[in-house]
């Protein structure tokens, strides 16, 4: 039996988790459960899953929580930043899977990591701004085990055998809604089409991303840090039957291949039974029914995609500030504050405006979030 | 310094051995060369590569070789069954690769297996005609390294981590020349049409078997002893573009693919390097040069494929007579004495002649090849 503590149980990936979870009763048993405002789906949960712990983001919330649990003596609730550590740092926990939102994923995964835990990370704003912290916090091998679907894809090819002649790593790229789209009508763009993703079923945040190229972008960082590659070992190449979750190219030319139904639960299930792969039962994928293409990424189209090379290269802050800038931005898109084609202007513009630094610290990373978060609101201020 | 016998060097796949060896120079040495006929070359390849053994065919021409070669006093010219075994045991080659014409690989792959030599195989028709003989005669893990690129492919996916979570092995054919012919035109194809394969270089025999698709058949029985599987657990996709040269898909559902350029010299150089993997100058691969398309195979138009998968199923001396009758069709066919939709017709015709034995020896499967050549040639005679 595998305990687990799973933070963002409300959000796509966490509900995705809790299926998986619920059809291998006999393997796993909850022991905490994190998330922020929808008190309601997280008490479900409870009464479902029986953790020992949960978390929500503030103390309305933990009260509003507390009122609807009154039956369950034995819950611990908590709320807030030190709530989440202490979840994802609980003693009975073996993994600890992050599905948090941006930079709030940070903290419980070096809490985890601190602690020894296995850690199922589906959170990729973390290695993105703190690589280099949580780089230093892994005690053990494999104690990061991706959740993203390309990530894991190259997780699964990167065997033993295949470790020591690694040329590189293609990531592909469904492109999103928009991959074919006239750039001039770009602008135009809703928040409604923007989050109609064609093959994932994903959260707002994560769809936008999608739709412009940014959540790529990000994974090319988590890449850099998860397999310890340089940025010129990377490539994206617009795949959009989302078949292909990812390819590795070997020294020899030899390029493998990591197939598969567009479904998360595929990557939840690895991580969590790993090393163990056991089947779960999803539609089979059937190579007959569509041809697969592969397409060079439009730099041009897609700005964001150059953003996050060029925060990548300079590394350092800058993949702070591209991150903050990156939220903001899709919030004041969400409420129509801003336009599709703005996102990358405003964060563009934000990452003109900062002096990198090399060597960062949590408390570092965090003073230049919020910064960046102010800078890009004063932006849209201004700009709107 | 690895050192090599190398078997049907004169051959398709032998020539593109010796490319690969003369590419790394440094790594290999030539010590034994087989080959059957063509005295020319072989002569050439001696000057070349100086062996320290060779073998042909026969007496007349190892006396030709011998006159042409009067100034290498020390090379030793061999000749018939008995040369090829002694060039698969020679003492001082670590890796023999067989590549010879049909069942002759048979004899020199168990004596090199038997003198504990790595073998690279890239005749088929060994496994298919004495597989149980082969997989007695093992002496250790990964003994025999697969030349055949849809092998290869496998051998290089079912890496530790996936091996005991295979679901299905999933071999890759182009579909030869005549996949999309219409059936009623195929009694008309002509030995030109059918040798020349759309993707691969390759000889005769093998071309004309891709065209049949028997050389899927042979495959199939091939990767049922290579990795110890059962016929349920083998597919068969139809893939024109010949990228993807091979797939494995494991319990859970998630599929591994092997892409390369249809380039033989990689399998080869995969399994002379092995377990390193370096690089040999090819065109690298570019997804975005065209769509991967897959569709089933069609078993109504190519009966070869049927006839394969029932002597599989059967067993036992029944492949022996499988290989038989095909060999002695297809040199039928190339001779223009029987029609390409004969090939199958023949070899339906002599399985359904044959009483099948359980266990064969070695004495027993050379004498049931022998006596089904016979009642081929008989058919032949009879029929045109």
């Amino acid at each position: 039996m595998k305990y687990l503590s799973i933070l963002g149980s409300t959000g796509s990936i966490g509900k995705q988790t809790l299926e998986v979870v619920n059809h291998f009763k006999d393997r796993f048993k909850v022991v905490a459960l994190g998330a922020g405002q929808n008190v309601s789906l997280l008490k479900q949960q409870i009464i479902k899953f029986k953790p020992e712990i949960a978390c929500v983001l503030d103390k309305k919330n933990a009260q509003i929580l507390k009122e609807g649990l009154t039956a369950l003596n034995n819950l611990k609730i908590l709320y807030g930043p030190e709530g989440y550590e202490i979840c994802a740092s609980y003693p009975k926990a073996d993994i600890v899977l992050v599905a948090m939102l941006g930079i709030s994923g940070l903290r419980p995964t070096l809490a985890a990591l601190e602690a020894n835990k296995t850690v199922a990370l589906a959170n990729k704003e973390a290695l993105v701004t703190g690589g280099s912290l949580i780089k230093k916090a892994i005690k053990k091998k494999n104690q990061i085990l991706p959740v993203d679907s390309e990530h894991s894809a190259i997780f699964q090819l990167l065997c033993e055998e295949n470790k020591n002649y690694l040329k590189r790593i293609i990531l592909t790229a469904s492109g999103g809604p928009f991959w074919e789209t006239d750039p001039s009508d770009l602008s135009n763009v809703t928040p409604e089409q923007a989050i109609k993703h064609p093959r994932w079923a994903m959260g707002a945040k994560i769809s936008v991303d999608s739709a412009t190229l940014m959540n790529k972008g990000l994974e090319i960082i988590e890449a850099m840090w998860l397999f310890e590659v340089g940025l010129d070992k990377i490539k994206i190449l617009i795949h959009p039957q989302s078949i292909v979750h990812s390819l590795i190219e070997l020294e020899d030319g030899v390029m493998l291949a990591h197939l598969g139904p567009a479904d998360m639960r595929l990557a939840i299930s690895y991580a969590l039974n790993y090393p163990q792969r056991l089947s779960f039962p999803l539609k089979p994928l059937d190579l007959t029914k569509m041809p697969l293409t592969f397409f060079p990424p439009d730099f041009k189209r897609f700005p964001c995609l150059t953003l996050a090379f060029e925060s990548a290269k300079i590394g350092g802050s800058m993949p702070v500030v591209l991150n903050a800038a990156n939220e903001v931005a899709i919030k004041a898109f969400l409420k129509k504050q801003i336009k599709f084609t703005d996102i990358p202007l405003l964060i563009e513009n934000i990452m003109k405006l900062h002096t990198p630094i090399k060597e960062v610290d949590l408390e570092t990373i965090f003073t230049i979030d919020r910064q960046t978060r102010e800078k890009a609101k004063e932006w849209i201020k201004k700009y709107t």
